[in-house]
């Protein structure tokens, strides 16, 4: 599989200024959203990101700029949902990427009638990028799963199957909001370590989880099988994933069929989809410890092994009310890396639907906590209080064992290396209200 | 809450003769499907039973016969899904099944209308009814959760939350069809008691659930908290459900997260909806043994612990490869009853939504493998072979441990007792193929 593509091309500018300025979106990248004008009544359509701007892809699939595939896919990202753009393969939005590179370029002729398809992304609101039919939780974080079965079992962390099985399990897609959602603090019910019975009332342990999100493009039929040589012409692309979750209700529902009301409450992703293509250059290799099973064939291929993982920085910031209300900006929780995840991409695709399970465009997979091997890289704050016994000091002396309400969680990401253009994921915020009692 | 109302008076009969003969599908039933010729390219859309008959709605709405909110509604069910229907609320539904009562009655003018508006149910295909956004799936039976907990923790057969918590856990939608679905014996890891590591290749303990399956009408907002005494009018209606499981997947996958794998290849339903309506008569006290925990306020009402049950017959069928081939009947596995279910359809609404969760029309909630106190009474291979230990005989001779490729498994369902008119939900069948590999 060639990774590399003219796309690429870190020497390539764009005529959208704001693009060349080592932002999150410069022309090598070219994610996709679902807007519209803030606070119009307009339909929502298909946009990619350039710069700070936003090109509108309903008036762009207009210009009459594109031919071929290129414009049927501008024709798909144009409508109110990208499910048909995911639909149509990685080939249909390399081809579109690839005619929005030319488009954009510096000194490109497109210029004049793109330029005004483009809206500043102050000024717009986003939508949930598609319908998302299904949505699946995935636990691929050893460094996670080691620090929470630690806390959840003590005695017996890492499960058996957790280096032989991409562990998932299927979450609430109903609930799913883009950056900017609000929710008030869940409620149900907790049992308390020394109590006999259970108890109700608003969850004390209201938690965030680091993640990423990943996107299925082309779908399969039920009783299809995706090899993992090819799971990933099946994902269209990846944004930024925060699961959030209220561990004390977690821990007294999630036997023995897992994690329920804990997290169906709600759940944040960034609005802008970075596709596969545009991360080829911060593809990195994929490998186990010696010490560790390989992993079985059906979770094996070269090109999992030499590219199968991403080199993406990750960090989870802070805002509490009162920092807002004191104009200070979000504070850095943790950084962590999506490479140090042990199981890759491609593997969950392939492991999701080794049974024949039906996979459909903008089904949305998240890739568990990402937390690295330090503490302090720690993915989510139950991990970084160590189960909520050392609180987490602020730089304005506030302390959280959980979140409080108020308190925005920011979660952004970047790929940089040097010889290679930035990517970025631009952010996902959101933020807990009180409870409704 | 009044239960019963003209729809219910078991001396009404009707002009479609086939509806008189005590079948399924009375003039108090008036259950909800989708449906097309079969075999043609038409256009799906919503239709009514009666009798052996189907009641085109599409059709039956252009008549000019219904009028105000019945009319509004005969649109929605007139469309090829019914989520329009479902969103407009138990009034929506139950003012269109008053005007079908009284259209359908024997002597009633419409008939002259109605009669070129009917399919023979033999002559066409079902589809699913709506667009499930979320599948949820309960453990509501405690009998199936003791005895299959037995099985998976000897020594802790029914943990300490199941009599607190309506257990649930989010399912996969993408592969829910409606019942003449096959699928491919699923693939995927397990791994042998005495074995180190795990094994690849087809299941080899393939089981079925015979549960309920339970639609959700009007929906809720994220943050929305769905009173118990409400619960139940956000309940489209009730249908048979068949969650087919890999127990042998199940076993090795599901800690700490829950089933994945072993369940989101196939899982299906019955075409007709029967709407919590037409049970009314079948309604049934719900109370907890006094030694037991009663249920937390907001798992308890009036209304639920005076008719919160439903009294529903359940019935599981095997017909194998060979049994068709020697032109054999069905022959019966087990028998049980919903009422023995543990927690009710409004403990599971109520439940659901406490945190907040929005539940959205169309949403399907499993009500988990009902079996009965009996061991005969069962809902499951597993717990009839008691973890595949003694096999089934059939009375051909054949004998099943778990289910072999060829097997169809069918599912019927009704109400009756003396002085009512008998409540069908007519059957769900499906056929397990070899797998792929």
């Amino acid at each position: 599989m060639k990774l590399l593509n003219e796309t690429h091309d870190p020497q390539l500018r764009s005529w959208v200024s704001s693009a060349n300025d080592g932002g999150d979106f410069p022309i090598q990248n070219l994610p996709f959203a679902v807007f519209r004008r803030a606070g119009s009544g307009e339909a929502q359509r298909g946009g990619v990101a350039i710069g700070d701007q936003v090109l509108d892809m309903a008036a762009a699939a207009q210009t009459g700029l594109f031919e071929g595939p290129a414009q049927a896919a501008a024709q798909a990202a144009a409508q109110s949902s990208l499910n048909a753009l995911m639909a149509m393969g990685a080939e249909a939005s390399s081809a579109l990427r690839l005619a929005l590179s030319r488009a954009l370029r510096h000194g490109a002729g497109a210029r004049d009638k793109l330029q005004g398809c483009l809206l500043a992304q102050a000024d717009v609101d986003y939508g949930l990028p598609c319908r998302i039919g299904d949505y699946t939780d995935f636990y691929t974080s050893i460094h996670h799963a080691t620090a929470v079965g630690s806390l959840f079992r003590p005695d017996n962390p890492l499960l058996p199957n957790y280096k032989w099985v991409p562990i998932g399990y299927h979450g609430r897609a109903s609930t799913i909001g883009v950056s900017g959602q609000t929710f008030p603090r869940p409620v149900g019910q907790t049992r308390a370590a020394d109590a006999a019975e259970p108890s109700f009332g608003p969850s004390r342990r209201l938690d965030y989880e680091l993640e990423m999100g990943i996107f299925i493009g082309r779908g399969t039929a039920l009783g299809e099988r995706i090899p993992i040589g090819e799971a990933e012409r099946h994902v269209f692309g990846i944004c930024l994933f925060n699961d959030w979750s209220a561990r004390d209700i977690q821990a007294w529902e999630y036997q023995p069929l897992g994690p329920f009301l804990a997290k169906s409450f709600a759940s944040t992703i960034s609005p802008w989809i970075v596709t596969t293509e545009a991360l080829a250059p911060y593809r990195v290799a994929f490998s186990r410890p010696p010490q560790d099973p390989q992993p079985l064939p059906y979770l094996s291929a070269d090109f999992n092994s030499a590219h199968g993982g991403m080199d993406i920085h990750l960090q989870c910031l802070i805002q509490t009310e009162k920092m807002r209300a004191d104009s200070e900006a979000a504070t850095t929780l943790s950084r962590s890396n999506f490479r140090d995840s042990y199981w890759t991409v491609a593997q969950m695709v392939a492991h999701h639907s080794v049974n024949g399970c039906a996979m459909q465009p903008g089904d949305l997979l998240g890739s568990g906590t990402q937390s690295g091997p330090a503490h302090e890289q720690a993915g989510s704050i139950l991990e970084l209080t160590r189960g909520g016994k050392q609180p987490v000091t602020l730089p304005n002396g506030e302390q959280r064992i959980f979140l409080e309400d108020g308190d925005t969680i920011v979660m952004r990401g970047h790929c940089e290396r040097d010889g290679a253009v930035r990517i970025g994921f631009g952010e996902v915020a959101a933020t807990v209200l009180p409870a409704r009692v």
